[in-house]
């Protein structure tokens, strides 16, 4: 099958594009990087790349940003950075998706292990993450054409516990290895509207 | 205690001022009436009702769009209804109201049922509902001076289901005044980080 891979550069992108490559077609893009470029948070950045992929068969998306800092001190403005970047983009990418699929085709978004286990400073990355699966779970239910839809929610990675291990004190890193595995479930399993929890 | 009910003339609003206004000080807000004029959407029109209000002691907010339609035939701008209105609508109100408060002020918003129990045409609505839930238990970690905050996450109400119940089939409704029991709840017990379910 082809898979696009959006966020194919990063820890999570990688390890996914290590576990689908054996057996898919893969298309890696991402905003700097890859065969592709996107910028999730343009939704016609995300329709022009459909237009030049063509009818794939699933869709991936590894990418976002969030703002992790102290509510106290926030702006609205840096609340925006989760909610256009990690939620808005990822369902820019959904709304383009369900169009430009093949029948039976899947679209695998990322949330994150905060959704449900509260980490300081965690305001935005909480409503975003969680927001995902609402999202993800409300879709399924629309999506024409046997168009699936489901979110992975990763503890933090082994690969990136130096850079982000201070903000999950105690929670139990995951290699990508692993992470890996529940995007495949969702790519080439037969659910839709689930969250795999990798932790 | 002083208290800023925006959203006071929708069908919840007026049952948690009728439930809150004998023993509180109520001053009711909203778009089109009320004491105090104020556009949710609008971060300085938030604070501008702040300002004029003075220091207050709690603010519950009964308002805020939704989208509810197919989601294979939603657009990014009718998906940002819910997200710049209900969702940062709300987060405009907790990011001015942490600084307007009284110590041990409380902050109170308003989800609904279908955050964690799907409805068709949900996408949205879905997304927008359960990102308020994630947001409330990440603010509440942040927040200082014993200022709190919750969420109320209400079935279909009795006195909406004329107009509202076909988007809620077999879900049982919740009169007004039942609802307002969890409003008041979080403006007059000691919890934060909460979600007051009503069904």
């Amino acid at each position: 099958m082809k898979i696009i891979v959006i966020g194919a550069a990063g820890t999570i992108g990688r390890a996914v594009v290590e576990r689908l490559g054996g057996h898919h077609d893969i298309i890696t893009a991402g905003r700097g990087s890859g065969q592709e470029r996107v910028a999730i948070e343009d939704h016609a950045s995300v329709q022009a790349l459909f237009r030049r992929t063509g009818a794939v068969d699933g869709v991936v998306v590894a990418a976002g940003a969030l703002h992790l800092a102290p509510f106290h001190a926030m702006t609205p403005a840096q609340f925006r950075i989760g909610v256009d970047s990690k939620l808005m983009g990822q369902v820019h990418v959904a709304l383009a998706a369900q169009h430009a699929l093949n029948d039976g085709g899947s679209i695998t978004l990322t949330s994150g292990i905060d959704a449900c286990h509260a980490i300081r400073h965690g305001a935005n990355a909480m409503a975003v993450n969680l927001a995902l699966e609402g999202f993800v779970a409300g879709a399924a239910l629309d999506l024409q054409r046997g168009v699936r839809i489901n979110v992975v929610a990763p503890t933090v990675l082994t690969e990136s516990a130096a850079v982000y291990g201070h903000l999950f004190p105690g929670f139990e890193p995951a290699d990508g290895t692993r992470v890996a595995l529940a995007y495949q479930r969702s790519v080439d399993g037969p659910e839709t509207g689930k969250v795999y929890r990798v932790y």
